[in-house]
């Protein structure tokens, strides 16, 4: 059987409260018993550098009682991964995240260690790569990685900071449905759009939703439909 | 000297008006003298064929007073190019149409054609690739091109669809602006953000904005700022 810790996180930030306030205690619990979490910073969110975005992390880590390092800190990062009990990858930019563990060679080393039980726990980027490809990221292409295939932690594709059509909007350009839409013409997967305040929990076999709002689920040639953190997602993991 | 006739064209559709509507007197003058235009439908808005997207250019084409065919329906398209005299690239998935252009191995077709004068239009998707990449379009990756270099006809980037951050907005995802910065932080080129309702004119040496509004640019490490159609643009071509 395999072992999978997972929290998949759609946002690090909802609207007028602090970084990861709203989902401290979900973090607090999912490290629980765990001294030091590794943070990935690749991302680089508005093109800030490894070390002041591991900053930002490391501070609100360290008010939660964890220790943290940025992977950018170690001369291997390979052998850090292969040491850590517990990763946080931070949001940003897909592409230019996918980019560097693809660079660095870690992927094969993540996918690996949360087959042992490793807890990874991502916000918005660094949840998109958790699905089996990025192809449904909302994020600007601003390099371009050998591939969009992702760390296939979950047999599914993920689409963080989903976002409603606004009917009052006069812009043209596609809404998210539509862009999933087109998506599910070149690809079979399930999509899960996780509202920005939502996130999935994924522990061994079961998975489950939290947070106050529903899921919206693309599944190819279906209408979109919702469900509720009280719904059962098994099917997710089949 | 290099001769050009670009029409480079933010959205096919602005909001209460139908396909192409707001700037029909310019297509009508861009073609003028022109019998036939050829239709690129690769970019597939919304997952639809390339004869039902071609069906609906082809109504308003038509209407304007030209033939109109579908690349699609050729069966050499890259001998289809040699001998038209006007291009018009569809909006829909920027990915999805470099692709298609690169596997039928087109661009460089359309790169020697543009320098002999064919004239080209491209809306949203269909402008983006006028620039030296793709780097800066606001689509979903839903399928994963070779490479991103498009068809480099004009030297600066597009930002089609451009959009003005919503200050009362909850959303956490990025703001166009903060993307673009993002993406000068590993690319150096000019990016132009053409918001709906704007389109570029290029001819020979001379570009001009046209349409009612300001378009926004972005140079690396500089603040953003605002030209007018009355503004000179022609640093971009230099």
């Amino acid at each position: 059987m395999s072992i999978k810790n997972l929290l998949i996180v759609s946002t690090s930030t909802v609207h007028g409260k602090g970084y990861l306030a709203y989902c401290e205690e979900a973090i607090q619990s999912f490290f629980s018993g765990i001294e030091e979490v590794i943070f990935i910073p690749y991302a680089r969110p508005g093109g800030i550098t490894h070390e002041e975005y591991t900053e930002v992390a490391c501070k609100k880590f360290n008010e939660l009682g964890f220790k943290m390092r940025g992977l950018h800190e170690f001369d291997n990062p390979i052998e850090a991964i292969e040491n850590a009990k517990g990763i946080f990858t931070g949001g940003g930019n897909t592409f230019v995240l996918l980019d560097q563990l693809q660079k660095n060679n870690l992927i094969p080393a993540i996918q690996k260690k949360v087959s042992k039980g490793l807890r990874y726990m991502g916000t918005s980027a660094g949840s998109n790569i958790t699905g089996l490809t990025v192809n449904t990221t909302n994020d600007m292409p601003i390099v371009h990685p050998e591939s969009l295939n992702a760390l296939a932690l979950v047999p599914f594709n993920l689409n963080p900071h989903y976002l409603d059509p606004d009917p009052t909007s006069k812009h043209m350009g596609e809404t998210r449905e539509t862009r999933i839409k087109e998506f599910h013409a070149y690809n079979n997967q399930v999509v899960v759009g996780l509202r920005e305040g939502s996130w999935l929990h994924v522990q061994d076999n079961k998975i489950s939703l939290e947070g106050p709002l529903s899921a919206r689920i693309f599944e190819k040639d279906k209408t979109p439909y919702e469900l509720n953190p009280s719904d059962d997602f098994s099917f997710l993991l089949k």
